[in-house]
């Protein structure tokens, strides 16, 4: 088991830890881990993902979950945030998410444009700001520009910044895919490279060896490969994504594997909240309980 | 049905509230609801479209038809701003469509460049700016980042900012077309997220459902399909374009199945200007007819 | 009596004639003249102007007011309009002063710094600026150059800009003092020489003849004084001030000779809401029955 | 007693709410009170303030004591935010004093240069940034156009601004001097219409009636005094300052009555911290106490 | 005895720490300690100076001592750095000195002005930039602003910032003169509050007693006075000025106390080089003997 890092570790201003602070130590378990609330796929997917459980398609109805469920956060695109997050303004902390897209043009050259501004999540009293970062794809020269424009404000507004670090793109696909270890381990790898403060990624699943780099050819187990991953981000905090939804014994296994690695917490959005409110909230209480068992000192 | 939100719940800070109350509360019914005249089919479609009607393809007397005919507020391109406005200004109000183009060339990667500036709509007196979103397109990422800075600004100025938010391009052709309710649920839903405060939409047509997406593939009514839109809206308040001239009968439908579905108003351009002046009268005089059903609070 | 200038005799860029439509033509009496109700003597004077009447301390009580009494638009500065005016949006004109001191300092060099910009008057929604020139200090420089910068704002953002035109300081004290048929006929010209596009003035008083130019030393009527008061401001729309609370038969008489003169309209602050409220609405109906018999074209 | 407004009515935007709500809901006693610790007598007064009491010299002391103590915010100069505020990032908020200076030069016509930006604040995590405005001043046009870019790039930052609104100069100590009841009022009134967020004030004297305006010569208690200066801040949130030590009782009186008033907290340096450290906790815990009867909703 | 801070303590940024470590940690005693000598003294008083020992006149000589001496900085203006330290750049560390006058006006007003900028300090490979504060001067305000913006640039450039912390002005000459313990104490203190990351003072002179504020009006030895100087530097690294020459005796018993209080070093230049070659080369080394008893950690 890999030890988390403590905030004090990390290199970080005084703003960046503030806000950081705020996020693990003064929301949710106030542990040092957290759970966040992603909820931009009305935008990434369309309104489609709220066909499951339709009262999800109302921003208030989510916001609202955040704060009963003990969230330590909730990513949002700037549309929601101007319009719902006043009225829960300091209930819980907004990750404005700066970056996204539609997903009715194909991915192959997938680049998610920057929709908002780190000034503008100063502004709407943001306690981070999210960035998704498509690795591997042939417009990842645009991207890294986009990117680094975004990095350098959070650095001059002393402002998290969590990267959605996704592996994308024709090389990906024909590598494994984008949820190979050695495609989500790449993809820890360069987030903390490139400056971010907090990583999203997808769980890595080591079964899919199908043309990776021969290092990942081999016989790793979930937790080897997660542990793994956790190493590449080093002072990056991680966190693991729940994707699509999925049966709750795995997303927990999921969730248990991936705090003994030293992981910070989950980032967990359909898998929330496409379903009803009491079992979005029972399910989340699940969650709390394996959080509780990895505290981290600040 | 859904419950229009007032002015008050929008998150709005004073300009924005203070324009849209003008827009919808000193103008026409005076009652929240809205009936605004596009007029920039001049240069999106080319003078072709005033041969029905050819007294319309005067500035002067659409801008008449205006102020007689009780609408909320009239949208067109800075040229014709310039030069027709100032007789008219503040007898009705102003929205500055702030890009637009040409249909000459072919649409697969449409995207539509910006013709005016939101400073200038703040200096001809404007209370609203309009902007042609293309949901979907190959150039959708550039797209998109023209409209970051004009939502910014129309931020920095207190701005009301209406988009068209249209589906287009190939991909969209190939999974039910531009008005299916897939391709509308999601332009309206792409509106809201990225920070509009009001989307003008085609009513959907929930019977296109070649290659939509599963969740679309289904037997929706068309008051189903536009109460979904509506809500994938949510606080951003809705118009319904008129689109091609069609039947009166067909038209004052979809109107009511708007109105019931909780959108604030409507936007016909041909259909009003494509037609006789008396004529045009009694058409939007039932249109009329139909909003003030449908008052909101302030 | 002169004969008031339309609004398409000015000169004007289209915002400031749609604003100025909005404010003489779409509130009040809709004819053309305006009340406005001046709130800034909290700053001014400070909450001693507000312990006559208590209530109107609040700044809520005097919005009411100004909706209540149908006034043609509001003056307050910066702090009241962002935490007061939000909630009467587009109900009253807001007319945003933008400098303005304390009365703690001697006078004799007074210069009302700028707390405001025109941009943010837009951002708030406001339908014009207010500036004080004080005319004739020693600090006249410094007030002129910092006025320059605000007319050129207020040219960009088709703002249109109200001069309160103050004759001020000691060599004003000097030759009449500041409510001089010469000292306020003087400023007057001043505020059109200088751009002003609505002017505020005292009612000049003829019978101050110690020391003025020899010009003014003869016997004026008060009405021949006015009438050469609103015709030095030639296109600049005039704007008759209260001052400290009087007999409202003298308020009245004053209110009929400066729109007898061609004036457009009366700006009344304490002598409006240093009273009780009903007492306030009946003062002001007296004031609408003056302007009444002076309407004017658009 | 007047009726504190909840954040919901001050016409605040996101940011703004967002850091109030968590200095007044989630800090402290967590029911819309404050107490603040403002530690910049280092600079306003030098280094002799700290021999009463040699350990509050050292920050790391104060800062540990505004943590233990509950307190709801800490006031420092940037140098000592910079080198001291980092190792309690996000444990209690910072309000980054933006302007200060020394007292060795006269006072005559005190103007606080600035020592900081708001944007620095935004960089350090503050959660809200003072400005120390001397109203009535010679310099009070100077002080004012500086006050006017802090207030904003505060309104840009959505960062709240705290204002010592501090009566100064020769005109004030001719009229009853700086803690009148008369400068008081006025005071707190001036930091209104200039848009403070928040107020500090002096407790006022209405014994100090020697050459005051007429209004405020009359035999006003404290009680009635306090009361008129919060409904003079209106919608601006005030805060009773301790001024130099003076005996518990006293203070806890000056306590009941400003929080009877309507103000929302207090703000004690030197009477909190010129003890030993068990004294300041327990009189600390006494203002508590007070503070605890008056809960207003968010 | 006060314990000096280690780098790690101080919430530097890594270029601030970078810099200072190689000044206290690769130059000189390489313990954390440091002697710089100075050499501004051509501007600040003119050749006069350099009469006692014409040699010291040559900037070539003076970059010589300090390499031979093993200083751990020198400090010049930008002319001399530009035309001189090219010879030895990275052989001793370069203190930019930002302001300097002459000292033919009076001084009752003082303020030195800017003539180089951070970035040229960049540009010449300097590890530190000087900034004269002069404490207390009517001119206060304009120095504190002048003051700021250097202090921001050393912060973005990463430069550490060394404040010439100094007393001046008619109103401290008339509170016991610029070397009182009184000034000195306040003096540094206000360098600490203003984020100096070192601060130069004069020793402090606690028998000047004549009108200091009644704290300081006390029997203090000079060790008690220096120590609290320390103390109220705190996390700002402080170094005592030699000031004019003196006894080799008093000079060694001043850097004792000093070092002994918890000063990180001395900064002495007339002491150095107002004498022969091989007489300040024997000076120097007996200040390094004292050095040498308080190495830190870093």
């Amino acid at each position: 088991m890999s030890v988390r890092p403590g905030l004090g570790e990390l290199g970080l201003g005084a703003g960046k830890r503030a806000r950081l602070y705020r996020i693990l130590h003064e929301h949710g378990l106030r542990n040092g881990t957290a759970i966040f609330l992603p909820y931009d796929q009305g935008l990434e997917h369309g309104p489609r993902d709220f066909f499951a459980h339709p009262a999800a398609g109302d921003p208030r109805y989510v916001l609202r979950l955040a704060v009963e469920g003990g969230f330590n956060g909730v990513a949002v695109q700037i549309g929601l945030a101007e319009k719902f997050f006043w009225e829960y303004a300091g209930e819980v902390p907004l990750i404005l998410k700066l970056n996204g897209k539609t997903d009715i043009p194909p991915d192959g050259e997938a680049l998610s444009p920057l929709n908002a501004t780190v000034e503008e999540a100063v502004r709407l009293g943001a306690d981070a700001v999210g960035y998704t970062l498509y690795v591997g794809t042939p417009a990842q020269d645009r991207d890294f520009e986009q990117y680094r424009r975004v990095r350098a404000d959070a650095q001059r507004f002393g402002m998290p910044l969590v990267v959605w670090a996704y592996p994308r793109g024709s090389a990906i696909e024909a590598k494994g895919g984008k949820d190979s270890f050695y495609a989500v381990d790449y993809a820890a790898r360069t987030a903390s490279e490139l400056g971010a403060d907090v990583v999203k990624v997808n769980f890595p699943h080591p079964e899919k060896r199908t043309a990776v780099k021969d290092e990942y050819d081999a016989g790793f187990s979930s937790q080897q490969a997660i542990d793994a991953v956790v190493r590449s981000a080093n002072r990056t905090l991680l966190l693991v994504s729940g994707g699509t939804k999925a049966g709750d014994d795995a997303m927990q296994e999921k969730a248990r594997e991936s705090m003994e690695a030293g992981a910070t917490g989950l980032i967990f959005g359909r898998n929330v909240w496409q379903r009803r409110h009491d079992d979005s909230l029972r399910f989340v209480a699940q969650l709390r309980d394996i959080l509780a068992k990895y505290p981290s000192s600040t």
